[in-house]
């Protein structure tokens, strides 16, 4: 094993503090990473938050960007000093219906997650970003688009990847109506690919004071989502709904205003939840959802983003200022995406 | 008005009586039809034991055949002594997006249903086909396809068209993976036109006693739904599911059988659903539903239907016998629909 710099937390309610960890020795397809920046996302604070000890220690940090500092023996699609960015997975079987398919997000096996997951090998719990380095597969590494900046891509490797998939699995373009829900880390992202990909984009918020940032990221129309009224004149005015927010809400104001065979899709794990079917009826509509993204779309929307110029709208701390960052991400105060420079570490 | 012989219950819980019933007069675009046979759907259940006194008096019937024997002024497609069939939708307001788009199932002023709905100019409830004639819209009512035993056309009105639309709107094909749950009126014809339209047909049945007659109706596979085993070799192995199920049903083990990508198409009105994301997360599933078809669709299903030699499996009574249908169709007592005889009346 080698040893690296990293902030974890030792059982629930800890606070994460530099110490040292082991990381895997480089396996014939393996690429160390000296970490620059990593993304904090909801999903740490979820981690950090948990109550259930057995699932501690835990290195947060699943979206990150850095430099190849060594290349296993195998490894010849990148070479020691290339920028590269790894998202939340970071493994998968790759034999599965769902890994052929490119849908490494869905493998069958469940895919190796950056942090908290099992090392296919040796089962050992993987962790995170919040570190120095990363020691990865380099199939799972993908290379920095040029002209970008790597605080920008790092949420983009979640965030961005995560939003990204569904618009294009649904054909977000021009002529197509999306409504993104939410405006934080990921819906502000969804903004900023749904009007690029030249939809017209609509943003649901429940803060009105939102409106103006709204709209300079993309979106033609904001509507309050408490507002009944508006909320009405909205009715059956959308091909398509990303819906970005992860706390419990009610999703029949929101398919009302899809239109005929229109899609609303939630990403990432709301638990049970209940739908009027007459919501869905009227108009054929779906409900679907989303999680993550694999390979293909990730390396695609990495490519769009250079075309573009697209990067995540982030605040950068020194990575000393961690705790710092997740107390303001957890009261929603950043714009949007807090990203950690590692350099201090 | 006119009038003519109709089964109507006048109170909840009452039986069918004949009675004469008014018409309203052929409008420029009417015409009247003498119907010939008319099916017994679950709907004229449901609408016979609604508790509420205000929705009665109800004559049920939205799924029938006959002949042409009178036309309004306005009507060129039609001559009396043409053999037609009409399904629930008898008008709808033809202006709004969906009904532009051939989904007069879903037009925004809600469509005219055959029995149970109000009359567009006059606001009269409309009373249905166990009756010996029917006056429509002739844009409503579809030249019978030459050759098709018109008994066995009736019931494609309602249960076919319901089962067709869907079907379509997911591409049903050659290499599509397609489950029907529940082998009834809509069941029935769902595996016909699956299978004739080329795809794999898995039927899901709590009763093992109709795996036989599943694959004489075109199934490839039936899966008791009841085994779990067997709901578990069934994962991700559907493109396509279509739901027939009225009653209550928890749909994450059909969920969990679908593809990449499948939808489960539930039809009609099931009331308030729970669902986990997460089953619709892991392979980016979608939960849908569709009720009735517009005008294209049922047109389409009866050239399908006409082309290729398809009826439903009926067992035809005289009219006189309704009562016997329909409390043999609460059992569940009936392979695959009750056609009434008109001609009786």
């Amino acid at each position: 094993m080698r040893t690296t710099t990293a902030y974890r937390a030792d059982a629930p309610g800890a606070d994460l503090r530099p110490t040292t960890i082991e990381r895997r020795e480089l396996r014939a397809g393996d690429i160390a990473v000296r970490i620059t920046h990593c993304g904090v996302c909801h999903t740490d604070l979820h981690a950090l938050r948990s109550t259930d000890s057995s699932a501690f220690p835990v290195v947060p940090g699943h979206e990150f960007v850095g430099v190849v500092s060594e290349i296993g023996s195998d490894v010849d699609t990148v070479a020691i000093g290339d920028p590269v960015a790894v998202g939340n997975i970071v493994d998968s079987c790759g034999e599965c219906p769902m890994c052929r398919a490119g849908q490494q997000n869905y493998c069958d096996s469940f895919p190796t997650l950056t942090y908290g997951g099992a090392d296919p090998e040796t089962g050992d719990r993987t962790m995170g970003a919040y570190s120095a380095e990363y020691v990865v597969r380099a199939d799972f590494a993908y290379p920095l688009p040029a002209g970008l900046d790597p605080a920008g891509v790092a949420p983009l490797m979640c965030a961005g990847a995560t939003v990204w998939e569904p618009l294009r699995h649904w054909q977000t373009g021009p002529g197509k109506r999306v409504g993104i829900i939410g405006l934080g880390g990921l819906g502000h992202l969804a903004v900023k690919f749904a009007a690029a990909l030249g939809a017209e984009v609509t943003v649901f918020t429940t803060s009105s004071a939102k409106e103006q940032d709204a709209r300079s990221l993309g979106a033609e129309a904001v509507v309050v989502s408490t507002d009944a009224e508006a909320m009405r004149s909205a009715r059956g005015s959308l091909d398509l709904i990303i819906d970005t927010v992860s706390a419990d809400h009610d999703l029949g104001p929101y398919l009302r205003t899809l239109a005929l065979d229109g899609t609303l899709c939630h990403l990432g794990d709301l638990g049970p939840v209940g739908v009027d079917t007459m919501d869905l009826l009227i108009g054929r509509k779906s409900l679907s959802s989303s999680g993550s993204a694999g390979l293909p779309a990730t390396r695609e929307m990495l490519d769009f983003c250079g075309e573009h110029g697209i990067t995540a709208d982030v605040e950068v701390l020194p990575s000393a200022q961690v705790m710092t960052a997740l107390d303001r991400l957890a009261k929603g105060d950043v714009r949007y995406r807090f990203v950690l420079d590692m350099s201090d570490l």
